[in-house]
């Protein structure tokens, strides 16, 4: 069998029918290269918040399990006008439902987990010379209940492809020509990086940059998919996206991300037995919410509050679920703050240098921006402020590190 | 096991968020009468119509695998809100693609016929007591496609449902409260029809009553299912659809109906040997194409004409392949007409008093109205004419068989 590419592109590159059929004439002319061709699709522009829309104007909290059955519809809609695009330029086609496609997932709803892929039907395509054009962000459970894989799940489908496919790398088109030091919405300046880690990209990710979900990049870095980062809509060299050890250069701050989809919640008066924030992050982690910075501060009379962050998708159900346990272990209150934002610098190594923290730390002082907490891992230093002034914050860091002058490769 | 309903629920009746909450209010109601439920449920509005739109943008004749991959999530879309609505009304529900709900179907494409009906996953939830939504108009084929049943393929769902889950009955909610004596748009002293037999509603949604389709209708008699045809929107007594002999009344003339969905076709001058019309209406069936009048004249010189109607949306595909089959057999041309309609009356037995074709064709004439095409059936007798001299026709045809007299019982 020829080698296979896969391709992936979200709901902006799809969005009208003009633009559906430009993606169609660049995968016909990929495939004209010789390439079997795998390409994953979101729903068209905005679909799916339409979709979620209208749930919400029938009910404020809709099952989960008919929420999926309404919003897997986008990427089936796309699919089919994908195919018949690409029918119009002569070429043979076939599109897939998650469910066609084999990808099988656990059975938790609007977030669910790829376990499986039979891959039958699409190599048997593929074998045919078929183009085959996959839903992205959808699968099917082992009761036949169609799920949806949550946020970047058409780029956890693309990778997740890729990898059983062995395809030779999984293209993600967006409507950047790449990863950038900074969102140059904000800083004008901000370069394309031409080559970037896994772990790098996925802090980048899980930061806030919206290229890719750091999902989608974990399940890369785990099957080693070699990941391009191109535009729909202008030609470019993009960002590839490998393993650390077979990149030239070693820049330490790779790029300043910023994330304002984050909320705050503080429980107050913790009496000061073990246990008590097992208890509550096994509740949030049993209904998928994914906590970021955690800080524990202790008072002098064994009184603790504990702070922490999650997406603002999950805010309303985790103060709900944190005023449940505050009630249960007798803790004196919960708060919460939805106007935050976090601006994070990325890059391998980027703790063992305690110098770079002063200077971010630094930077934002200057200009005279508060920092409510802060968290770092060896790849990344996040700091939360105040969500207005959150461009200057992006800007200042960016300066500090020279990212400006990245330059091109 | 409690006693099964099946409702239908036909593209008006859930247009819009509003009646979709107005549906499930009508649904829970009768699911607290005891009941346990089945609803079968159309795309909302004109979805599906909007989806084919979307396809021809991209291309005149989209391949009809991806046109039902296409079109089938308007049911999707419609299930998952109802379902929705119905939890938010405090009762249990769970939504089926026609794929889930175990509808088989052949493999011909926009407009498939159901050959089984694997009825686990229905049974299984409505012994678990809850309301089960099932998407109309769409099946899966053994190839595992997605299917669609075409016109009036929500009603053929439903009523393949009632008579495989044995239901009491087979509701059909519509946009009137029942069928009538003609619409009642055009003749606005139209009666509703308190009951009717299967054979002659067959005959009336075959020739233009747009409440049901008449395969639909067939599978009905078949298995015997007794129909309701109500309203959604109002209260009323609806029409009955049940067999003939349980019927109190005979009623000649039941109604006069129209269609303005046909087109004619004449291949001209086809030389006098046998088997030519059935090569033609072999190539036109082995496309799914239904032909209605058929006439064939002959001249002198032993060269006749073969005049037949199909339904517009097949007419370019029955123009083309009339063409084909001209040229092969040597006829001298084929010459179309779109701006025909079509005006009939149905009755059990009409055609055996005379005089009622000839009333019929009396009360055209008495209004200067040619008659182009006749044909009959023992349930009724259809005349094609030009089409905008259909209003008149409708008209002049009920009031000359004192259908604005048929009285409520």
């Amino acid at each position: 069998m020829n080698k296979i590419i896969v391709q992936k592109y979200g709901g902006s590159s799809v969005a009208n029918i003009e633009r559906i059929k430009k993606v169609a004439r660049k995968i016909v002319d990929r495939a004209r290269e010789g390439h079997k061709m795998v390409v994953v699709v979101s729903a068209m522009g905005n679909t799916t918040d339409e979709l979620i829309k209208m749930a919400q104007k029938i009910t404020k909290f809709p099952n989960e399990r008919e929420l999926d059955m309404l919003i897997s519809t986008g990427e089936q809609v796309s699919i089919a006008l994908l195919t018949m695009a690409i029918h119009s330029l002569g070429w043979e086609a076939i599109s897939f439902t998650g469910m066609q496609a084999g990808i099988i997932t656990n059975t938790v709803h609007t977030k669910a987990k790829v376990t499986t892929i039979n891959q039958n039907k699409i190599k048997s395509a593929l074998a045919k010379g078929k183009i085959v054009i996959v839903a992205g962000f959808q699968g099917i459970n082992t009761n036949g209940d169609i799920t949806t894989l949550g946020r970047g799940g058409s780029d956890t489908t693309a990778i997740a492809l890729a990898a059983q496919l062995r395809a030779t790398v999984c293209e993600i088109y967006t409507d950047v020509d790449g990863v950038y030091t900074a969102d140059p919405r904000i800083v004008p300046s901000a370069c394309r990086i031409p080559a970037i880690s896994y772990d790098e990209m996925a802090e980048m990710a899980s930061l806030g940059a919206k290229i890719m979900h750091y999902r989608a990049i974990d399940v890369a870095r785990n099957y080693e998919v070699k990941i391009m980062v191109k535009s729909s809509f202008t030609e470019g060299k993009g960002t590839v996206i490998k393993e650390a050890n077979t990149m030239l250069e070693k820049v330490m701050v790779r790029g300043v991300t910023h994330e304002t989809n984050v909320g705050k919640i503080v429980i107050q008066g913790v009496p000061d037995v073990p246990g008590i924030a097992y208890k509550l992050f096994k509740a949030l982690a049993e209904k998928e919410i994914m906590v970021d910075m955690i800080i524990q501060s202790s008072h002098h009379n064994e009184i603790n509050d504990i702070a922490f962050t999650v997406a603002l998708n999950d805010f309303n159900e985790a103060i709900r679920i944190t005023n449940q346990i505050a009630e249960e272990i007798g803790a004196k209150g919960v708060i919460s703050e939805s106007k935050v934002a976090k601006v994070s610098i990325v890059g391998a190594g980027i703790t063992s240098d305690p110098s770079i923290a002063a200077r971010m730390f630094g930077a934002l002082a200057k200009n005279d921006i508060n920092i409510d907490m802060i968290s770092t891992s060896n790849l990344r230093i996040s700091c939360l402020i105040n969500s207005s002034r959150l461009a200057d914050a992006v800007r200042a860091v960016h300066k500090e590190f020279n990212l400006d002058k990245v330059g091109e490769e």
